[in-house]
C-alpha cells in the first residue's frame, strides 16, 4: 500500500473514515496467546514418574556425552557429575535440582514493544519455519532458496496477524558464503520486521555477532537485563550434546538470551521405536542440556524442546502429523510442565513435497496437537513442506491463516449474559431465522474467525473464477501482501550502524561454503 | 484380486509365504475405537449447568414446534407437556425424566457378527459421508451422483479398514426415483458390504420399508430384539420437528431401532451468532428430540447429535473447520455426557470444492475434535466435499486413511516395560542408531501407524514419478480398491427375497422425481 491520503483528506471523515481508507491492507499483529482452555494430557502421574525415574536412571547409569568441550566437562565435573572421557553421567537429583533456577516464564522483547511475547505458563508464540535449504513457490518451482527468498519470507510474517515472532533462519539464503550468512539473516528481521527474532547458533563467534548486532539494535544495557533472542539449540540425539551448538549456547545463556533446548528425534532412528522410550529419552537430554545451560548462567531464560517424529520403515523417511507424533508431544508438554519449564515443539510440520491435502492433514494434526499440548514456542508454525527441506511462502500464509483458529480456540466459550443469547432465542422462536435478529446484528462481526486464504463460495461462482485451488488461492495471497508490505520505521543511525556492523565482520572473513 | 494360487502351491511355503500371496488385498476392518485417552473439556461444571438451565428455560417458556403431528401432541399432552396449536412447552424437569429411559450404550449388530458396533461410552464408531446429490472424482469431474456412484461409495467403504460403518445415503442415486431409491440404497448396503448400515428417513413408510428389509436380511424376531440400524432424524432448527422426519423416527423406536436425533445449525443463521448461545438451543431441541423418542418407546436406543457449523457473514455459506464448531463440538460432547446419552457430531466436514490443501485442513480440524470432544458416532467421517454437497471416492480414501490416526492417538501411551524400552536406550547409547537394535527389530511392525495414501518418497523419486499430489494418489487407490474388490457372501435365498421384496413395492408406486 502506498500512503496517498493527505493529512488534511485524512483528517475529513472522522475516526471511521480514516480506518476505512486504510483497510486496504490492515498490518495487524494478535497478542500470543493466552489459552482460557485446559491442556491435553494423556498420562497418568504414575506414568508421568515412572518416565521422569527412567529419565533419570539413563542420565546416572548411561549417561550423555559432550564431546570437545573441555570447559563443559569441568562445569560438569563442578557440579556433581562423574566424568569419563567425554561421558558426563549425572547423580539422581542433579539435573532436577540445577533446572530449578530456570524460569518458568521469561518476556522476549521485540524493537515494537507492543510485539513483545512472553513463553511459557499459558502462552503460547508462533513462529514460521526454520531452516530449509530449498523454496518452493507457484510460479518458479524447487530450487535453492536464496537472500531475497529470506527476506520475502521475512516479509510476509511481518504482515501476518496470527505470526508473532519472526523466527530466524527462515531459510538457507545458499546465495551468501556459510560464514558470513548469518548476518544478512539476522539485518533482514530486524529491518523488514519488527517482530521478535532468532539468532545464529551455526558457530558461537555467529551467537556473539547476533548479540553484538542486537546490542546496536536495542542498545547494550538493554540486552544485557533483557532477553531479545530465543536461539534454537539442537541435542543430537541419542544423547551427544555436541561441541558447536554447545558453544553457542554459552555465548547466549552467558548475555541472558534465552535458547530452545531441542532434542531433535526420528523415533526408531535417534530414539527407541515407542512412545514411552522416546519420552524417556527426550526427557533425559532435555534434563542433562537445560541442567547445562543454568550451570552457564543460573537463570537464563530457556526452553524445554521436543522435536519428534516417526520415520517411514519402509524408506526411512521422517514422516509428520501421525499419531505417535501426537502423543510424544503431549507427553513431553506435560512433563514440561511437570519441571516448570517452558515447552517448544509442534508446528505446521509435514512430509508432503506439495501444500496439498497431504501437507494441510499433517499440518493440521500437528498444530491442533501444538495447541491442545500446551505448547509454548511453536517454531515452524508457517510455511514447513517436504520434511523441513523446503520453505514455501503459499504454505506460509495458507498455515498463517489457520493460525487464526488456534487463536480462537484458545479462548475457550464465553459464558457472559450476551454469548448466552437467551433474548434471541426467545426473539426469533421456533421456525424463524437468526440473521436479522438483534444479537446477530449486535455480535456479527467478531463472532466468527474468517479466513483470508480459503474460499467459501458458492461452486458455480467458484467455477466460473477458474476453479482455483488453495494453492493458487494462496499465490495471489502472497503476491498481494509483498505488493502491499510497508517497511516498519528503524532508526537511520542505527540502520546505518548494523551495516557497518555486518560490512566490517564481512571484509574480515573469507567466504566460506558447504 | 483374484485367486490364483493353487491350494498344493500355497501350502508350500507354510503360513508367512500364504500371507505374502494374500497380502495383494487385505480386507480388515478395525474394531470400533475405545478411547484410552481422556475427553478434552472446554466448559467447567458452571458454565454446563447454565446451558442446561437456559435450555431447560427455553422449553419451559418458549418451547418448541410439531407441526401436522396431532399424535405427537397427544403424547407430549398425555406426558404433561403444554399444547397450544403446534407449540410444546415442555415443564423444566419432564424431558430429562423422560430422557432418563434411553440407554447409554447399544450394540448395532451387522450381518457380519465381527462388524457390530457399540456405541456409547467411551467407543467411536467411524461412517462415511451422507447425502450429497453430487459426486465428483479426478476423472469425471462433478456430476450428478447415480446408484453406480452409490455402490461404489459402498464398496470403497466397505474395503477400508478404519470405516466401521457403511453409513446410509453414501450419496443420493438421483437416477432413480425418490420414492423407489432408498431401496437400492439399502440392497447396496447388505449385498455390498457386510458392516452396520442406516435405515431411510425420508418418509415414514420408507423407514418402515427399512424395517421389512432389515427382518428378510436378520430375521424378524432378531430385529424386534436386537438394533441392527441407526438413522438419522435432523430437527428442523430452530426448534421445530417436521411430521416427515418425526414419522421415520416413530415407526424406528416402536421397533426398537436406533435414531440419532440431531440438530442440523448453521450458527448465525439458524441459532445464535454465539457458541453459548447456540449450545442451549442444542441442548433445548436435543432434550426435546430425545424426550419425545423415549414417549415413542421408553428405553429405545437413541444418540444426541449435534451437527453445528457457522456462516461466513460475507457469503452466507456455511463453513467447517471452524475454530467456533470446534467449541460447540466439544462443549455439546460434554453436555451429553451429563445427560447420559451417546453422542453424535464432528466427520470429515469441509467447505472445499475439491480434495485440497482447503479440505484437509478443514477436515483435520473437525476430525481431531471429534475424537478428542468423546464423539461416539461419527457420521461423514470420509468423503465430503464442498460443504455435503458433492461426494468424492478420492477425498473418501484420503480421510479413511486418517482415521487411522485417530485409532492409534486413543489408544494412549503403552506404558508396559517393553514400551519403556531401557533395554534399548543402554543397547546403543549416546551417538548410537536404533534401526538395528534388538527392540526396535521386535518391534517396528506395528509401532508406528502407516498411510496407505500419503507419500514419503524422497523428493527425486517422488519427481520422477510425475509430481503426484494427494488427489492423484488417491485416485490410482480408488481403482485399485475398486480392482480388488469381492462381494462378502450373502445367503443366496436372503438375497433373493430381498429381490422380490424391491421388485414389488417398486411395482407398487409410480416414479416420483425431486
Amino acid at each position: 500500500m502506498t500512503e496517498t491520503a493527505s493529512p488534511r483528506r485524512r483528517a475529513r471523515g472522522g475516526g471511521a473514515a480514516r480506518r476505512a481508507e486504510r483497510s486496504a491492507v490492515v498490518i495487524e499483529t494478535a497478542r500470543f496467546i493466552e489459552r482460557n482452555i485446559p491442556n491435553f494430557e494423556v498420562l497418568n502421574d504414575d506414568a508421568l514418574d515412572i518416565i521422569l525415574n527412567n529419565a533419570e536412571k539413563v542420565l546416572e547409569e548411561i549417561g550423555v556425552n559432550f564431546p570437545d568441550n573441555p570447559s563443559a566437562l569441568e562445569k560438569w565435573a563442578a557440579a556433581g557429575a562423574n566424568i569419563d572421557g567425554d561421558r558426563v553421567r549425572i547423580p539422581r537429583g542433579l539435573a532436577r535440582k540445577l533446572i530449578s533456577t530456570a524460569p518458568a516464564k521469561f518476556t522476549q522483547h521485540a524493537r515494537n514493544p507492543e510485539k513483545s511475547v512472553e513463553i511459557g505458563g499459558n502462552t503460547m508464540v508462533l513462529a514460521p519455519v526454520y531452516g530449509p535449504p530449498f523454496i518452493r513457490d507457484q510460479d518458479g518451482g524447487r530450487r535453492y532458496a536464496t537472500i531475497d527468498d529470506f527476506q520475502k519470507l521475512v516479509k510476509l510474517t511481518y504482515m501476518s496477524k496470527w505470526l508473532h515472532h519472526s523466527g530466524g533462519t527462515v531459510c538457507e539464503p545458499t546465495d551468501i558464503a556459510v560464514n558470513k550468512r548469518h548476518l544478512d539473516m539476522l539485518y533482514a528481521h530486524m529491518k523488514y520486521s519488527d517482530k521478535p527474532f532468532m539468532g545464529s547458533v551455526t558457530a558461537p563467534e555467529r551467537a556473539q555477532d547476533s548479540v553484538n548486532m542486537c546490542n546496536i539494535l536495542f542498545g547494550e544495557e538493554f540486552v544485557q537485563n533483557n532477553t531479545v533472542m530465543t536461539s534454537l539449540i539442537n541435542v543430537n540425539s541419542p544423547m551427544v550434546f555436541d561441541d558447536i551448538m554447545m558453544g553457542a549456547m554459552e555465548v547466549y545463556a552467558e548475555n541472558n538470551q534465552a535458547c530452545i533446548l531441542s532434542p531433535f528425534i526420528v523415533g526408531g532412528a535417534m530414539a527407541p521405536v515407542s512412545v514411552a522410550g522416546t519420552l524417556t529419552q527426550v526427557m533425559a537430554e532435555a534434563l542433562a542440556g537445560v541442567a547445562y545451560n543454568q550451570l552457564c548462567r543460573a537463570g537464563a531464560p530457556v526452553i524445554m524442546g521436543a522435536f519428534v517424529t516417526s520415520i517411514d520403515m519402509n524408506s526411512g523417511a521422517p514422516t509428520f502429523g501421525t499419531p505417535e507424533a501426537s502423543k510424544i508431544l503431549y507427553g513431553a508438554g506435560q512433563l514440561a510442565r511437570k519441571l516448570g519449564l517452558p515447552f517448544r515443539s509442534g508446528g505446521g510440520l509435514c512430509g508432503s513435497k506439495l501444500p496439498d491435502a497431504q501437507a494441510a492433514y499433517e499440518t493440521a494434526n500437528t498444530l491442533n496437537a501444538a495447541l491442545l499440548g500446551g505448547v509454548n514456542f511453536c517454531l515452524h508454525a508457517a510455511g514447513w513442506l517436504e520434511g523441513g527441506l523446503v520453505a514455501s511462502p503459499e504454505k506460509l500464509v495458507m498455515d498463517a491463516d489457520q493460525l487464526g483458529v488456534l487463536h480462537s480456540i484458545a479462548k475457550g466459550i464465553d459464558m457472559s449474559e450476551e454469548a448466552q443469547a437467551m433474548g434471541a432465542i426467545e426473539e426469533v422462536g421456533p421456525g424463524g431465522h437468526y440473521l436479522g435478529c438483534a444479537h446477530t446484528q449486535a455480535n456479527f462481526k467478531n463472532a466468527f474467525w474468517r479466513s483470508n486464504v480459503l474460499d467459501y463460495r458458492p461452486y458455480e461462482t467458484w467455477a466460473e473464477d477458474g476453479e482455483k485451488d488453495t494453492f493458487t488461492l494462496a499465490n495471489a495471497r502472497v503476491k498481494q501482501l509483498l505488493a502491499d508490505y510497508q517497511q516498519p520505521p528503524l532508526d537511520p543511525a542505527i540502520d546505518a550502524a548494523l551495516v557497518d556492523y555486518i560490512e566490517t565482520r564481512k571484509a574480515s572473513e573469507k567466504d566460506a561454503f558447504g
